[in-house]
């Protein structure tokens, strides 16, 4: 797999021989394949095992640990009015989409014989690399803000990875930077490293296949760091500039109220009242906005807002209608019906939803 | 698909225009199909949805409900001197490999336009049974033991379902059987419904599909009703005189020490020791044990038994390796372990280890 590292902001190249996640002038990088030295057969994917590394000519790693991540159900369900497709990224390994990103990161880090790897995460992203790391018998330590949720530290600790815990997310964030500078660890935090979004973007090749080499023509997705909404972008993009789809879906962004900066960079106001049930998209400076902002106008997209009770009622709604699903997810239900609500979706178009995590780390004793 | 139901000790034959879950002599039943009338083609299967339904000739049900189960990871490790084929079914939508039975019944249930069902589980059935029910919009009444782990409890009643808590297992299986006869809700029961088992074979089809139509020599199986030993043995039978496979596995059963009446009618004796860790293995009297016992002799298979030291060891390996799995699908990988040492299996012999139950539904706050 021949590709290279490109700073987002000046534009500088870097060949991946090392590991590095953001360019030396502090900008975050992208990864870029050269497509014109890939050739697909579809036919000859059909004939591949069960998981997402059947696309590997477009996965710059090889494939060196792998828990079973990727080849997700995509369920076709009539809410709102419209064709959904719900992508059941929940039914990963450690129960969230971001084992995608995780298995091409770990796999990175371990080609490059590194020993150690530190990440920061509100949960789901920090469980997924203890246990790649784990498995692939790297070390880890994840950096968590204290509130995280109970269960998601257990689940970290069972893992064998060291757990800090910090005051805040954004104090997670610097801290497991800092310590990264002055330890031997990779900082493979998923808010910079490139690797990941090569990872997440398997679930628009995925999507693609399962629909018969077809894209949807709305994907409406949690953001956070952004990774998902890149990811899908990207794999999408690749997809069309090979041909193998003919177009890129609009992304409808979703965010909790009370922190979407994406909002903010969109309709340039804050958003109204508060999410605190939706943990996982609390990041308020993601370091890849400027590339979420442009994959949202370059496809005629738009972010919008949800509060907690949006999420309390469409959490009620999935588990009635059999999907096990965190807060987190269920934000992408209410983002569809609230986009419908307010023009942005038209009635009968097909609309990707990724349920992203499982509801299964919140179930507490009744 | 042809089928007709054979009472597995008269003889009797019934046709299925309604739902029966025992024959009137009080025994179960079997579901045997028309395999002359099926004509199997594996490059047409390959090219269909990703999912247990591709197998759709081999299901006496239409697919009514589906959740997204089955199709799950088959990943492969050298552990304990052995290749193993771990089938992840874990990640089934609702967490465990009985999702697989569950949409085969409550898909006949819908067929055959019942309200209502009554099920009785230690936890994992009762939650499978419960959200496929609630996504098909049939009532369901789950009875489980009080001491059931309180996280399963807690995921009945996100549901929607009624839950019923008796004071053992045998009695929630008594009242449940006893209160079925008195109201409109169809008894589904797994220990006795033959339709469980046509969802559960169709593990043994995906295994044969991902070895690329081949079978393993053996399976280490945890046995508590049987449905799952006993779905292998009759999906691989079926390939086997499909001439898709050119032999059946070797059935090794486990069962927890204390709780073991598989391991005394084959061995005359009672097992020693205990094993509350794996509460999903607590069925004192199989209504299927004639039958597992006969599959098991079938294959010059055996059983053994594993107690809670066993699956406190294994645990511990098994989330370190990346597997997050509960302790009664730990029970499988104790039960390989001691096979090996009990030379039951030759070293460099290829083994299937279903993993069949999440192991999210047990993580607490530390």
């Amino acid at each position: 797999m021949r590709y290279r590292l490109v700073c987002l902001k000046c534009g500088s190249t870097l060949v991946p021989n090392t590991w590095v996640y953001r360019h030396s002038c502090g900008s975050p990088l992208r990864i870029e394949l050269n497509l014109n030295s890939v050739e697909i057969d579809v036919s000859e994917i059909r004939r591949r095992e069960w998981s997402m590394w059947r696309y590997r000519e477009l996965i710059p790693a090889r494939k060196v640990v792998s828990l079973g991540e990727g080849f997700t159900p995509l369920l076709e369900r009539d809410f709102f009015a419209l064709r959904l497709y719900l992508k059941l990224e929940y039914l990963n390994p450690t129960g969230s989409f971001k084992d995608r990103g995780t298995a091409v990161t770990i796999s990175k880090v371990s080609e490059l014989k590194i020993r150690g790897v530190i990440e920061d995460s509100s949960g789901n992203a920090g469980i997924s690399v203890a246990y790649y790391s784990s498995a692939a018998g790297i070390k880890a330590k994840i950096y968590v803000p204290r509130d995280a949720p109970p269960g998601k530290k257990a689940l970290i600790l069972s893992s064998g990875a060291t757990l800090v815990e910090c005051s805040s997310r954004t104090e997670a964030h610097k801290r497991a930077i800092k310590d990264s500078e002055s330890s031997e660890y990779a900082y493979v935090g998923h808010l910079w490293n490139p690797y990941f979004i090569e990872g997440t973007k398997t679930m628009a090749f995925e999507v693609a296949e399962q629909l018969g080499w077809r894209a949807p023509s709305i994907a409406v997705v949690p953001v956070a760091s952004g990774t998902l909404l890149l990811g899908l972008y990207k794999g999408f993009r690749e997809l069309y500039e090979l041909k193998l789809v003919d177009k890129v879906p609009k992304l409808i962004a979703v965010q909790g109220a009370g922190c979407a900066p994406v909002y903010k960079a969109i309709h340039g106001e804050e958003s109204c009242g508060s999410s605190a049930l939706a943990d996982g998209l609390r990041v308020e400076n993601p370091p890849r906005l400027e590339e979420i902002i442009r994959a949202i106008r370059e496809t005629r997209g738009d972010c919008i807002v949800v509060d907690d009770y949006d999420i309390h009622v469409l959490s009620a709604f999935a588990f009635k209608k059999g999907f096990i699903v965190e807060p987190t997810s269920v934000a992408a239900l209410a983002g569809v019906r609230k986009a419908v609500e307010e023009g942005l979706i038209d009635k009968g178009e097909e609309v990707l939803v990724p349920l992203t995590g499982s509801g299964l780390k919140y179930i507490t004793a009744a």
